[in-house]
């Protein structure tokens, strides 16, 4: 079969039907270097890191991977724990995306299927029938064309496969959130145990980590802000505000990389035309807030191996039939979840969202249904929902 | 004391009063026809109705008020059951606003303090010192001045005790809903042991009832509707369409009221100002979504009743110096309970809002800590938060 796009969904698809005994080929329009660079997600939920693991990707990843048992909540003085064992017997993990993606690449060249990276020009087509093709140009300019069984569209939110699906009968959603996150690495050790999620009368701020030296902080910021008006001063002060708590310190360091990222969520219906199937951010974008979007496309290729593999193997089609809407289940709840996440840390301006912000924060503090219904949310829910 | 007001709040204050041997007049500037005849809300929480009985006023209340263990949640294809009980360990009680006022009518003009209707031109003043005094003009136009020790605003949202609380320090937040609801009382037997709650593609409906032969319905409308625009047949179509169902049947009858209300949400703060305290409407107005004014009235005055007791038996300002934090941590609390039921059940005619809206009512259908977060403060929350 052919999968277009090598990222961690494109990349672990062909992981998954590999062990299966299912061929495929791979093929990535951008270089080994620039896929192996892109910083994202960092927050790995228990089943995506059981999904790894059982794939033969748990090595590294339980060896440099940092298992967090818990998230804070902060408003303006109070610093609540919330902790996920104790709420629902589940953990999450701190492992860069990057490094899922670097684990995948290494096995996949390590006899794995083929993955050919710098192709251009890719296109599906034939999707309708059972006999679809994938042209492209290869890194040498050569046109290619790939006869598959199956095509999988894990090309991401700009690659050409979701356009295909949609044909005259999909449908998009679509909603911007009028604030970005201004992300920064930096050399630091992380000055808190788990991950802060931080309401502040100035704006949301993030506190996560990468490794024990290195630590990734976010500020709430106007889409507009432009990156040259941060300096490293200027943000480090913002965060000492946004993070302050008595008895606590931020520790500084080095700013390695820093950039502004929109939100925004999306969700392209159906995820399935004939042949030709998406998985992750080509059919689905959410803002970063509840660490839901590696997550949501190890799902989405777990169920979707699991289709393939009874569709090619056993020739039988009910889970490639319900494959776009089982998925589309999890990823509007993944969507409701990262919504509400947004909604409730975001400052909107208004001072009545505020009010209802800081009544629903501490609501999550002292209620155990209501703590028990975020952490269940964002350690992961079941499969099938 | 001098209680400004004589709706549910003010009489239940001047009641609970009158049984620990504080003596006070309540004002009312209608005529006790006029609030009798008022149609307000109908679901009673637990605590409600434990203040109520253990305040001698549950002799109606058990004989003719209904016991109600849960509520349907509905969408399309779907009728799910909350069982309260189950969830939470409590329930709510159907019995209306307006014989709940009856009640304490009838037992205020027993032997209870006095209570003067028809009253007008009431000014509360001198509120800043030891010796508040209230001036208004009695029903025959003579004009009065009662001296008190405390006075207490439970005149509603036109009342004139909000203004003289906010004075230069005090603060409003405000939001007002895009929607409405067309209510209508009907002499038909109930079609449902339990209130539904429908979100349907074509707007929110709601099934409650009176008593085992009276039905309350509700119909989102556009708040510029006319009630001129919506004939009996009209309504019951559009009843039936969005309480559709198979095997289940809506029964009609005459409807003998109908009106349509605007849906909004207010907060002043703070809710005290020396000798003046406000409760009840006079100081917050919830939309009807999740059924919290009447009870959040009546759990303001407890709290109240038993600051003024600790004030004037004791003479400890304690409870007086943090009714108003207590209060509004429970108001901003039901304010975001109410914002939460209204934003999940109403349609904003924003396709993304309606599968946010589906998958939380899917996920409350299929989650325990979901549906028990909403099962708690349906039924209501211990009176200190």
């Amino acid at each position: 079969m052919g999968i277009i796009g090598a990222g961690p969904a494109g990349l672990l698809l062909s992981r998954l039907l590999h062990l299966q005994g299912i061929d495929s080929v791979v093929l990535e329009n951008r270089s080994r270097d620039y896929v192996e660079a892109r910083i994202r997600a960092g927050i790995l939920e228990q089943h995506t890191v059981d999904t790894l693991t059982a794939a033969g990707l748990g090595d590294r990843l339980q060896r440099e991977g940092l298992e967090h048992r818990g998230i804070y909540l902060q408003y303006p003085g109070t610093r609540h724990k919330l902790d996920f064992p104790e709420l629902c017997g589940r953990t999450v993990w701190v492992y860069g995306q990057t490094e899922v993606t670097k684990d995948l690449i290494a096995a996949q060249l390590d006899g794995g299927p083929p993955l050919l990276f710098e192709v251009s020009d890719v296109r599906p087509e034939d999707v309708d029938g059972d006999s679809p093709r994938i042209r492209f140009t290869d890194a040498d300019g050569v046109e290619q064309v790939l006869e598959c069984d199956v095509i999988a569209g894990t090309d991401g939110f700009h690659g050409p496969s979701r356009a295909v699906v949609q044909g005259a009968a999909g449908r998009v959603w679509e909603r911007t959130y009028p604030y970005a996150w201004l992300g920064i690495l930096a050399d630091a050790a992380p000055a808190t145990d788990e991950l802060i999620y931080a309401w502040h009368p100035e704006g949301f701020a993030l506190y996560s980590m990468r490794s024990p030296s290195v630590s990734r902080l976010y500020l709430q910021v106007d889409p507009a802000e432009k990156i040259e008006d941060w300096s490293d001063d200027r943000i480090w002060e913002n965060l000492a505000t946004r993070f302050a708590l008595e008895g606590w310190e931020l520790t500084t360091g080095t700013i390695t990389e820093k950039s502004v990222l929109p939100m925004r969520s999306f969700v392209s219906t159906p995820m399935r035309r004939g042949r030709l199937f998406l998985a992750g951010d080509a059919a689905h974008i959410v803002p970063p807030t509840g660490a839901k979007g590696l997550n949501l496309a190890v799902a989405d290729v777990t169920l979707l191996a699991q289709a393939l593999v009874r569709l090619l193997h056993e020739k039988q089609t009910d889970l490639v039939d319900t494959y776009s809407d089982r998925a589309l289940a999890r990823v509007w709840r993944c969507t409701h979840f990262s919504w509400f996440m947004t909604s409730m840390l975001h400052r909107s301006g208004d001072d009545f969202d505020a009010e209802l912000q800081l009544s629903q924060l501490r609501r999550i503090a002292a209620s155990e249904p209501a703590a028990r219904e975020l952490a269940e949310n964002y350690t992961g829910l079941p499969l099938d929902l």
